[in-house]
């Protein structure tokens, strides 16, 4: 029952594309993450994820469209749908999302992180 | 899967202690409130309760302390936990919490809400 501060938290991530554990409830995950540049193309076949702009902004790349997202703005994607986060500068991301969830769904990337370390 | 401004949103809300409904996903629901004043005591039997302050700070009052948030910051409320948001001036939150959820548990207040309104 300690509160988390998002700048305190956000300024121990140096690197791109490595959420970080900063919260846990109902079996949900929160995290933080930078992102910058290209991430891959993957879906969570049974996990809902949500992105919650924090600073900056980036792009989000469906199949058949795109949604820039900026600060204090949300985008929930659902569960078996392709996506693919952008970021042209770097962006700093809430996440919230099942415990259960793989980083890049079925797909094996370099980028993929399989243990998600807690900050 | 369009993105959610909070801004727009939070512009929507002109009462307190009145959370909406602005996402779902996994069985949770992401809401917004305005809280001012003092909330009653209760718990939650079975769900663990998230609070992001977005803009301003409040007071969570557990029965052996208080912890006080600001804007950036965010507390877990593990289930069974008695708590009581205070706030000294009007501030901005946002709630992530199972769908499940009843908005004072088994405590029957005047400001209970029954039915979560979708904004």
């Amino acid at each position: 029952m300690n509160k988390v501060n998002l700048a305190e938290k956000l300024a121990m991530i140096g690197d791109h594309w490595n959420p970080r554990i900063v919260g846990e409830l109902n079996g949900q995950h929160v995290k933080l993450a930078k992102f910058q540049g290209e991430f891959v193309w993957h879906d969570h076949a049974d996990e809902d994820e949500m992105f919650l702009v924090l600073n900056g902004g980036f792009r989000m790349d469906f199949r058949d469209r795109s949604v820039e997202l900026t600060a204090g703005e949300f985008l929930i994607v659902p569960k078996g749908v392709e996506h693919r986060p952008v970021a042209i500068e770097e962006v700093e991301v809430m996440l919230f999302e099942p415990a259960a969830i793989q980083h890049t769904g079925e797909v094996d990337s370099p980028l993929t992180v399989r243990n998600w370390e807690r900050i």
